[in-house]
């Protein structure tokens, strides 16, 4: 029966089935993309590590099974038209087999490969002409001392693949600096010269398999330790650089050659040069604003690029609109306790998402959007309620 | 497990567990609801008649029986902290035997009363104050006789229960008329004057057990055949017009005593008056613009409402807003199929909902909302997509 609906809607029979959009992963992200696939009558399917994964625990169609596991994906894949991904942990060469034997992969693997793989991409956007920091292949301590000698101390170290929300990367002041354990012989690493940076930056764009592509106003972030915590729009820099930024998020969407939602995250330099600092193929923290905040969210502009259908209108609900994230405080404390929900719930212009997850220290539990008539205005009331659900002195 | 979150949220106690909501009722108001409730990290378990529900076939949640099965319902109330409700079709005397028993029910059972009873509703209302039409009981030809006598014809005779969508309503014009067959001996019924209608209105309002309540701004309805079919949002009335509705559906709301959404339709006469027509003491049809519409959905507001939390602010997103309902087509062409809806989603400032509903002839599917700097503007997008998806002459 799912069969026969998914393939008949990939074959474009007016008013036959439903399409059907596969996604790997079921984290937040997932989570958010619910509400976004119920209202376009699309079924969204989830292959999801754990039972109580963050959108395992509100949808009617999980299938459990790991990433990594070629049997469960490869069967996944199979009851899709399209598959599509929460994350990056995936397995490339697999994916390409299966674009191989005839399945609709989105994004494909060779845009994937450019945020899976660092050194990668700063090799492919570095030769398209787009602007990448200085950067060098490290296999040992001499590549580290003979970038630091033409580029200046301190350098970056990062590891090539698997990094996220500041883990794998090092800022190394001097020669005596020691590699990072997980040096070589482990994960492979670049170094990358220091950028001095103004404010950070991040590119919102949707793309379709033909082009066709949309770019959300710029969104201005702050970065605590290497995690998002607040996030602010349009970001307070030149009309000049929001153009640049556009063009660049617009390139780099087609260099990759993209379908669905790519987040470019920039640095805006001392000298006012933006350069690429990451890539997420797949929505991202940097957009949960366009829930509220934008007429269509990256959610349904993601999942309408995927399946090849026309993307909304990326423009903005109100004049400004703050998100901060909920991050788990040193109590342990749920955010969805009475007091605190109520608390948060009292700070108008405030909306209120939470994943599903039990409280630790430092875990994004969730985040809270305001929308108002000023970016300072829109910050204090979601920081507010931010307080009010994870903050020390919360009830 | 469940048991024990439940009772703890409801506790009050800091941090611990999540608010659970029962619903009676897996139609597309549950449906839209669910989005609602991930945003909060609510819990919202599902009463479905049937597992292909509109909200069944998308929720984690759902517990399969008859709304008018008491052991289904009595055991479905025991895993919420309160239970509220889809639609009216309840057995009014079993949810007061668990409100005495300890159960939160959000709108009670008296509340619920004023929607499932006409009369009643009439009485009610009236004994208050509130403008309802002129009103009898009747139990034979003659008490139609009587009131026509008094108040002219035509009449309108209406079931005093069940009736919807203009199902129930018979407009009779002169004492030839026959009753009709669902008359004397089934249902009770009611007759009222035939008012004249300039324009129908409805007020949405969110009220909190505490009594706080928020008012959408008012929304403006057309009717065909008794099913609406267009809503435009503010609705073109003058000021004073717009300010009686609110203070209408503020009263309605207070003397029923509702938690939650309570929607009130009015008619606004040739000589400028308004009248209460009809009530739904839950999120309503008329409300469904609120997703984009609004900074704060109706379906958020009542999750809010009936779990006693700050209910969210109810100002509009741009200047105009503008929803046409889609119903099913003499072909029975469904809506999902993809000519249909690239059509749909390539007209810009649109949001489409569908309800996961088989197309049948004049069966609700869907809606489509826009946004716009003027009514006219905003109508004629969402005209546009609605016959994208379920004209005549759609693809």
């Amino acid at each position: 029966m799912l069969e026969t609906e998914a393939r008949a809607w990939a074959r474009g029979e007016p008013g036959q089935g439903v399409p059907v959009v596969g996604m790997v992963g079921a984290g937040q992200l997932a989570r958010m993309s619910l509400a976004a696939a119920t209202a376009l009558g699309v079924r969204l399917r989830l292959l999801a590590a754990a039972p109580d994964d963050a959108a395992a625990q509100v949808s009617a169609d999980v299938t459990v099974g790991a990433p990594a596991d070629r049997a469960a994906v490869t069967g996944f894949a199979a009851g899709c038209d399209v598959l599509t991904f929460d994350h990056e942990l995936v397995d490339l060469g697999l994916l390409a087999e299966l674009e191989a034997a005839g399945h609709t992969i989105r994004p494909g693997p060779a845009a994937l490969a450019l945020a899976v793989d660092k050194r990668h991409q700063r090799a492919v956007l570095g030769a398209a002409g787009l602007p990448v920091p200085a950067h060098a292949d490290v296999t040992g301590q001499a590549d580290v001392a003979a970038f630091a000698a033409a580029h200046g101390w301190p350098v970056v170290l990062k590891a090539a693949t698997g990094g996220y929300d500041g883990r794998g990367v090092w800022v190394l002041h001097g020669p005596e600096a020691p590699l990072p354990p997980a040096g070589p012989g482990g994960r492979p690493l670049l170094v990358e010269e220091h950028v001095g940076i103004e404010r950070e930056l991040a590119v919102l764009v949707a793309r379709r398999p033909g082009g066709q592509a949309v770019v959300w106003p710029l969104v201005e972030t702050v970065q605590v330790d290497g995690i998002c915590v607040e996030l602010l729009v349009p970001a307070r820099v030149e009309p000049a650089v929001a153009s640049s930024a556009t063009a660049i998020g617009l390139a780099v969407a087609e260099t990759a050659g993209v379908t669905g939602v790519l987040a470019v995250e920039l640095f805006l330099t001392g000298s006012g040069a933006l350069v690429v600092n990451e890539l997420a193929t797949r929505p991202h923290n940097s957009g949960h604003w366009t829930i509220e905040g934008a007429r269509t969210s990256q959610f349904a502009n993601h999942l309408r690029a995927v399946l090849d259908l026309p993307l909304g209108e990326p423009a903005l609900t109100a004049p400004a609109v703050a998100t901060v994230n909920l991050l788990g405080g040193a109590d342990g404390a749920d955010p969805r306790g009475r007091a605190r929900l109520a608390a948060a719930l009292a700070v108008p212009g405030v909306a209120v998402h939470l994943y599903g997850k039990l409280a630790r220290p430092g875990r994004k539990l969730g985040h809270v959007t305001a929308t108002g008539p000023d970016p300072g205005g829109a910050l204090a009331l979601a920081r507010r309620a931010a307080a009010a659900l994870v903050g020390e002195d919360a009830g």
